[in-house]
């Protein structure tokens, strides 16, 4: 897969922000009084742990944005699966910046590439499936374009970005609408022609409703891997099938065993723990 | 402890941006197809596990904001310790409100009360020792004072909010500026009176020397028990003593037991798991 | 078909800039300087020629903005077809607000009911049949979202909102990708399972590679009649067709008659004339 | 004429905008997908009918701030007529960057074109009359300043910007003041030395009564040939005169001849359609 | 004179910047550490010197928007002369909201009274004569809308607002422009007819020629009492004359009685003192 | 002393959106019509007064913003004492450019380098104590952050940024907490380990009870030299001590001979004049 980049503006945008935050209206008080204006160094970022990197050009934003000046090496790639102690980034340039702009550059890049390696590993364990592994809307508010590339980054694929580019019609839309058939409906006569439209469903009636209707998509929530074989069987082409719920690195081969399309996962960017990652000077 | 609020205005600010990012231009195209303008409903908001939650005016603000005549009623509190089950927010009103702003209600509440929930224990397994339980500047970029609130929620407190507000002088600090004491010297020099200064050590003739200047905070850095004990027993009182890394659930309550003051974590904020919440529709 | 609404916010933002480009910092000093503060007025907004309106919490939000005091009543609706000196908002209250708010409400709501009105008239010429009349992304910078509401308002459908949130291959993505069959390919693997593909083809050739490789929609643009109807008789239902270019009101029912699905026209949205409204003193 | 340039800022503001808009999240996902990120090519964009050229900067900054590394000649000038397949722009650089801004460039370009088109059409017909033809407050919410250059980009002069920089006093404000006179004082005692003050009157006793108090300006709005005849005659160039109303291409030429001095016009903004122009890969 | 009052969000987004600048992330912790959340005040904002009030809608907005429950008196009004002592503003509410806004409202009220006041000196010292004391552009930065009104609260009417809105020829643009009369002549063929000219002037040639080329407003810059009569006497009502240059308390009365039109000074908004006002709880 | 910085952004951001303020819609009509496109010049800022510098990066970047083809030479420094007629900044590049930047850089420069100088002239009156002057937070509204540097180019320091960076506990918080030892307990509870704490005393016993609970700072507010000096015996070097109330130039040196540690003056920021500069082309 070839890795989509991120929109111009919304590095420079997100990046800057996380500065104004630490550096509030004092600035960094203790290396402004503690390094020399003019002192230079070089520095590192390197990996701890292994794992996969993700988020190289917002840690690379850290440093520009703060200081021009410092000349920034990526020395690695987004997507890269990387041992401990892996160089990934290198600094040159006045040693104030460097400091001064060290943390921001790592929880962006420990949080993406924590989220990549989760990610990774999920799509390891259905390795030969054609199972594909993606992110649901669970995502950090505001970072969701970020967390999504770093699903992307780890092997994943992305579902909708919002409420806004697909339909998803859950139970609480079936039952106002009047059951699956007429909730398609309403949504097909609502939507553009460009719209793609999902429908979840926990009976084997409303799945026949579903195909019936023509949904492009049918999520298969919370079932058995039994109950997914039988809607895998029973669908045979005519829908995408996502499966979802109780997705661990435990259950994932199983589920993806099972022929569906889509797993997607929302412990991948919730509760993905940070990727730690160190700067050294040299 | 007194739940010092968040100031006003960051919370319609960030939940606004989280809205308008699920949201996009074209709204919730499901549920402005499925469900009738004037349908109501009551929802509320229960754990699906055990936990401390915070959030909650994050949470409400979401329902408000989409639509103002949605009637929400926080039921818990945050910083309140809860089971399984547990209803912690009701809304009355549009049903479509409710709907499209679900995802970015639940999206806060995990999250923070996530964090709550993993400093609280770290809190509870350090209970009847004198040490705090702090966070550090390993948070998510620009939700920062959110996640500092939820530290606050889960029982710990707050290290300094970012590098404007206190100085905390590092190796490499020290290592520009000439040495401890001469560091520290530059530092008073160089900010307020109402600014207080700390600094790492790593020997004992580094603390000896940051205790004749005056340092009124010492950071320990990775030290072993038996040196958190020899550097409490030496400085008996005369700064406030930080003990940082290899902060775990299994290790903090003896690095508590040593006597330092303040016990600092970054996996309570760049790695605590979501706290599971779901919104059931009654 | 049910009218989604605008997402919440969209709406103040828009208008509040409307507003103060218009008011700058000195405010309306002609007004200021000969309507007395407490003068209170009722006036009407009315159509000087027929149209279908659009924009109507627009133009209401520019009253309320400016002086929440005001009483707006909307008194038609958007959608509505109304002859020649229809009222269709009334406000009382504070004169000065009233006439410092008027040319922002008149500004937005004839431009978009300018498009609405457009779009209508195409929606009528090709009534009966089953194509459906769609924008472009040929709208105002910064206003598309306004300007794809009002085509629904005129009774039209709404294609992609932005590169985003489809895929839309052209001629020279085509050659990039070395062969129709080749671009949905790398297309289908790059983007996520919830997005729709659509294709530009010009022979028969292309055509017959779309279907193969299952193009949700294909672009037939600026084809003849005959041409048109060749590609509809191949097709027969296997793909979604639009046909793009030279659309008017004078070819666009000969366009619906060849049984293409779609037919999309740039004018609605980048040369509608504006409808004339005006606003009265009673 | 000589062109005054837009202040700084607010082209790249405001193509930023639109770029965002265009753009959302994902980027452009059909171009990333299909066009290799190192593939280079030569576009230009030249007119498909013949026009006036306005927004140029606009159109080159769309390429060059979606790719800083495009190269954009401007190759014709603003206020240039031109004909039919006339090159205006030439961009060399990423392929990518090209497509993706395509859209922005030839919406701006288009819609600002067509502005001074039109008001081109206008001086063209006022040629040899001492009658200037100027723009009104009847623009696109948020691009005013815009299409007020490109009414100068067409021949004609700018009418106040807002409300807040020059006194247009209509009937509305003429009776809550109590009559001309009386509003004509009291503006002239509410705004400072630099504020032109302007008067609509609909009566030779206004008109009078106006010139009496010292107008700076006089609207003549919606007045017959003959009632604007005398109107110059018996002004005898103690004011500017303004007529206003039923202003079009058939009409313009009688009422300049008339002998006003400023002939204003909201169809120029409001109603012209767009100029047509195309991107070509070469 | 009747007050103009601001537009609308001018006020509302001010403060809140001053706010927030005040606020920061962590908020007052000293007010929410020792201040109950649920204690409530009355406190009153009164002068310690007697001066003109300007900002109390300012100074209001600061309680109001940190705590809309927070009840706001406007006792007296901006342009009052007021003794020491007097009260001007009266809170009632949560004592938290009140010590916190307490900094930001004083801030505002005693910049902009210390403006009215010294402007009402200025003001007073004329009086008698024709002339109008105005400001300048010699403002704080982003905060002129806001001086310029206090300007007018202290009695003295406004120059233009920036460099937009009306034409101002001084030495260096008439040495460009190849003398008086070719510069009011560019000028003249640049701007609209709403926009109104000024001229600088320093020698009797210089006025000569800028009256026969029609100049709106003259400026005599540093001009002995004697040429500025000279001036007068020879304009003789032909333009409005403006002095500028060396205007003091002491200066102001025999600059005034020369028989000029304005007298402007940067003095009273760059260089006025604050007015002392504070908040006393009852 | 050595100068920190201010942090990036802040400035750029500060600069534009004075220029902005200043340009307008229409930009600098003056200029742009008087100044050909293509004029080049070289022009200095130079002192008209003696004084101390602050803010020439401010300055500079108003013409670096508004062309970047002018290219700015800094020839002095902040913090640098100069005489009049002394030239700070030079200019070469674009006129047009020069021109219209001339105004933002001199309020920018004249009102820091007024603060500057105000602050020097106290350091100089307590030359040779030991007592800092340091400013308050009657700051101009959302300028705080260059003022505060201001103060510290005048050779002053920084009390607290805002209500978030440290404690300090007034009157009404003693009262509302039950007493000075209850409320220096309730804020150390409260905040976080790395925030200093400030209490205002007014009585002999006052100062007793919060040396006992061991506040850091203690503000000796309008105190007599006698009380100032008995209160500085008492505390003998067990916490820091400020005096405020009545710092003038002629009270400052006998304050700071009481042995106080930190003298506190809102005049420095509130009410000093600007510093006369001035723009000369060459």
């Amino acid at each position: 897969m070839r890795l989509s980049p991120l929109p111009p503006f919304i590095i420079d945008e997100a990046v800057r922000a996380a500065l104004q935050e630490d550096l509030g209206l004092a600035g960094d008080i203790t290396t402004n009084a503690c390094i020399p204006a003019d002192a230079t160094s070089r520095a590192v970022i390197a990996t701890r742990k292994p794992g996969v990197i993700a988020g190289l050009d917002l840690a690379a934003a850290a440093f520009r944005l703060i200081d021009p000046s410092i000349k920034v090496d990526i020395i690695s790639h987004d997507g890269a699966h990387v041992e401990e102690g892996y160089v990934v980034l290198a600094m040159n340039g006045p040693s104030r910046g460097i400091l001064s702009a060290e943390r921001v550059a790592l929880n962006f890049l420990g949080r993406l590439s924590g989220i990549a390696t989760a990610t990774a590993a999920l799509v390891e364990a259905a390795k030969g499936t054609k199972a594909h592994i993606v992110c649901t809307r669970k995502t950090t508010p505001t970072l969701r374009v970020f967390e999504k590339y770093a699903v992307r980054c780890g092997g994943g694929h992305n579902h909708r970005f919002g409420l806004y580019d697909a339909v998803m019609i859950k139970d609480n839309h079936i039952a106002a609408a009047g059951g699956v058939a007429k909730a398609l409906r309403v949504a097909k006569a609502a939507v553009g022609h460009m719209v793609k439209i999902e429908i979840e469903v926990d009976t084997a009636e409303a799945l026949e409703e579903a195909i019936a209707e023509g949904a492009d998509i049918i999520l298969l929530d919370n079932m058995s891997i039994e109950e997914l074989k039988r809607a895998v069987a029973f669908v045979a082409g005519r829908a995408v099938l996502e499966a979802s719920g109780n997705v661990t690195l435990q259950t994932v081969r199983a589920i993806a065993e099972t022929g569906v399309d889509i797993i997607s996962s929302g412990w991948i960017t919730h509760s993905a723990p940070t990727l730690d990652l160190g700067l050294d000077f040299e």
